[in-house]
């Protein structure tokens, strides 16, 4: 194999490609193509025009325009797949793993997917149809059919033989799978073990019995939690009957995991299905506005809660000053608590048999913290109204609203949790918003009873 | 090698466990811990008491002592190593992998972990010493010393003799690597290319010279761009001149992964340097009051802006009634933008070469969500207040909040990048005071200008 050059993107090579496209140098651009790595090239293709796009991927081998396909962000490719034609689908389908392969006609209009299916060769049919089935979040549809397994009374040698017949199919092997006469996995054994012990040594003597699997129907984070927990380099995917079916790599658990940080990431900017990637105004519109009305709603309790208050508020007008103080002191430390349980809640460094233990945290936190900043700002306002009873009064009201946004950011998630709703919209704008309109509550409840008593 | 029974981590077992430990029965839980694998163990470990986790420790042999150690979270790490004996330290310390070693190193007390290093056997120590140089979010920080290289022109059968004096040292092997005789890395071998050719081949007929590396100093945020972008399952680590010094493996790039991704949640939810496992009222405390009182600081110069509208305040007091909602309004449209941003600038989803553009994407879609949100508080105050000029001059201000803070979200995190700040610091309080006082300057400067001119 000859030494790609590591040409990466920069604006020099963006310039001579647009460049040469315009020119029609289909050799000259076939040569410059052919030294960049696929990944590379996805990036390079990403930051072209569409009528561009199209023009490199007419130019590239079927083989080579899959590994590229499947590097491209979503939002392009399925700019991609809209324009390519359904002949130079059927050639990269053919090229690419069955995993994405499956991804692939996933995201195809069903109509187009059933064409294509329908036309492509039987064996990659076949496979397609196998993993349709699954759901995109479980193992079942991030699992790949390339694996090697053998026999447990089969040789090193045995081994050997089924590996070479499989060699240009499964790429990333790293391990064989060893299963019985009924297909149940029952051992794995390393390439390493296969090149250090003699070819007529038996699998089952050196293989390791002690088998990390996951159920095909099994969520995709608990694949992540699994591969975390033992430093898996791929895992084995089994049915109910404990039967080997497929197998999930390393890139793919990287994408899972880079998915689930995403998801939750949307969560907190509140977004909804928002690809980062996107570009089209309206869908980024539609992915944010949700969140912005839920905002004015909620927000427009506040203001109620605000004109309760009118005869507090016309006697000291100054008060109203300190709404927004209020509301980011109440919103930091509940969001505060909250990002950090939903996170510990993801990657498992908060256990769910210390789930009270963690709220309890949280609320010592909040009483230090409320204190903290709850006479800061009693001074600060005791100082501005002349008025430190007043200014009291405030520190006993940040005090109860850091308390009770430290309270609501870590049980939320958590009862989200037990109710098995994504913990991750806690931090969204219900919770945002309930604090709010509790925090408002609380301080002008507390300086609205000062004001009658002192009055 | 004897199955382990896959004894996870439930009440039962820990019940079980505490009880043993009570009962001072050392045998039973030699038996019930040596069932287990070392990452259930090391969870296990987390929920007990700390003198119960001493007790544990003690009875483990100093390889799988090791093994558990590096799986368990940082807080109750180093709570443990405090009280280990030195000598317990030293055992698990040389059982360790190099990089493992010298992180464990790294977090002793500097006394402590000179005593350790001078007593160590010497090539463990001498390999600690080689590590520790290098700054921990470096490829060198994380990268270990155990690795397979063999010249370029061995035959195969020389590579497998390489790998099998050291194939205990090196674990999750899946690729030897090719140096010249100055040591430079110059290609790849997978094992699966090893198992297929004869012994007798040369390397340098069969390696992939196209392989990647990282330079031991780089960041190790470039090395997990790097790993996702070329799907790599481990990567080589060379020195300044391309000498091949060490490899980073998955598990350790999965760890990186997470570990900046906490990260930037963490300054997204306002928190420094917080450890999502920790449970120290006053580290938390520590790690939140500094944006608390940023918050207070900030909000108390939007206090400031809203103190010199008072006469357009006291001329209609429902005024104030709806901080909340301009501020909410600007704070998550602001928020929105600057986390997708930040998000995309990790994983790399947004180019470096498109950023204007990227702002402009904002801009619009900021002046959408304006619009639409502007127009329906437009509607609800013109109605509040019977007063629908109010309420236009009301939808105009949500347009121009709404715009200012999609613009701030997302120019600022791109240009905190440009100037090589951490762009998650734009989700920050800085970013979200700074629009919250400029939301209500145009909100009430707008409305006071429309009541000046409509007196």
């Amino acid at each position: 194999m000859a030494a790609k050059a590591p040409k990466m993107i920069n604006e020099d090579l963006l310039e001579t490609v647009k460049r040469l496209i315009e020119k029609d140098d289909k050799e000259a651009l076939a040569k410059l193509v052919d030294e960049m790595r696929p990944a590379d090239l996805a990036d390079l293709i990403e930051h072209l025009d569409q009528h561009e796009r199209l023009y490199i991927f007419k130019i590239l081998e079927p083989e080579e325009a899959g590994e590229v396909l499947v590097e491209i962000e979503p939002p392009v490719q399925d700019k991609l797949l809209e324009e390519l034609d359904t002949e130079d689908i059927l050639e990269i389908v053919e090229e690419l793993d069955s995993d994405d392969a499956a991804d692939l006609v996933r995201d195809l209009p069903p109509e187009r997917a059933e064409e294509i299916i329908s036309t492509l060769r039987e064996d990659v049919s076949e496979e397609i149809r196998k993993l349709l089935p699954y759901k995109e979040d479980t193992a079942g549809g991030i699992m790949g059919l390339e694996f090697v397994s053998v026999l447990d009374e089969a040789t090193i040698g045995d081994a050997i033989e089924v590996l070479r017949k499989k060699a240009d199919e499964v790429e990333n092997l790293y391990h064989i799978w060893v299963v019985d006469r009924q297909g149940r996995l029952v051992g794995v054994v390393s390439l390493k073990d296969l090149l250090l012990y003699p070819r007529d040594q038996r699998i089952r003597d050196i293989m390791n019995p002690d088998v990390i699997s996951v159920n095909v129907n099994a969520d995709q984070e608990e694949v992540v939690h699994l591969v975390k927990k033992y430093d898996l380099v791929n895992i084995p995917v089994v049915d109910d009957k404990g039967r080997l079916v497929g197998r999930i790599t390393h890139d793919d658990i990287i994408d899972v995991i880079e998915e689930e940080v995403d998801e939750d990431i949307s969560y907190m900017a509140g977004v909804i299905d928002e690809e980062i990637a996107e570009e089209s105004t309206l869908k980024i519109s539609k992915a944010r506005l949700p969140w912005l009305i839920v905002c004015i709603g909620g927000e427009l309790i506040s203001a109620l809660v605000i004109s309760r208050f009118e005869t507090s508020l016309q006697k000291i007008l100054a008060l109203s000053f300190f709404f927004p103080v209020i509301m980011a002191l109440g919103g930091s430390s509940g969001s505060q608590a909250a990002i950090i349980v939903v996170r510990g809640l993801a990657t498992g460094d908060i256990s769910m048999f210390k789930l009270g233990k963690r709220v309890w945290i949280d609320l010592k936190v909040a009483l230090v913290n409320g204190l903290v900043c709850g006479i800061m700002l009693g001074l600060v306002i005791g100082t501005w109204l002349s008025n430190y009873e007043l200014g009291l009064v405030v520190t006993i009201a940040v005090v109860l609203i850091v308390l009770n946004s430290g309270l609501i950011g870590s049980a939320v998630p958590i009862i989200f949790k037990k109710l098995n709703i994504d913990p991750a919209l806690a931090t969204g704008p219900l919770v945002t918003t309930a604090n709010d309109i509790l925090g408002l509550l609380i301080y002008l409840g507390l300086v609205t009873t000062y004001l009658r008593y002192a009055a």
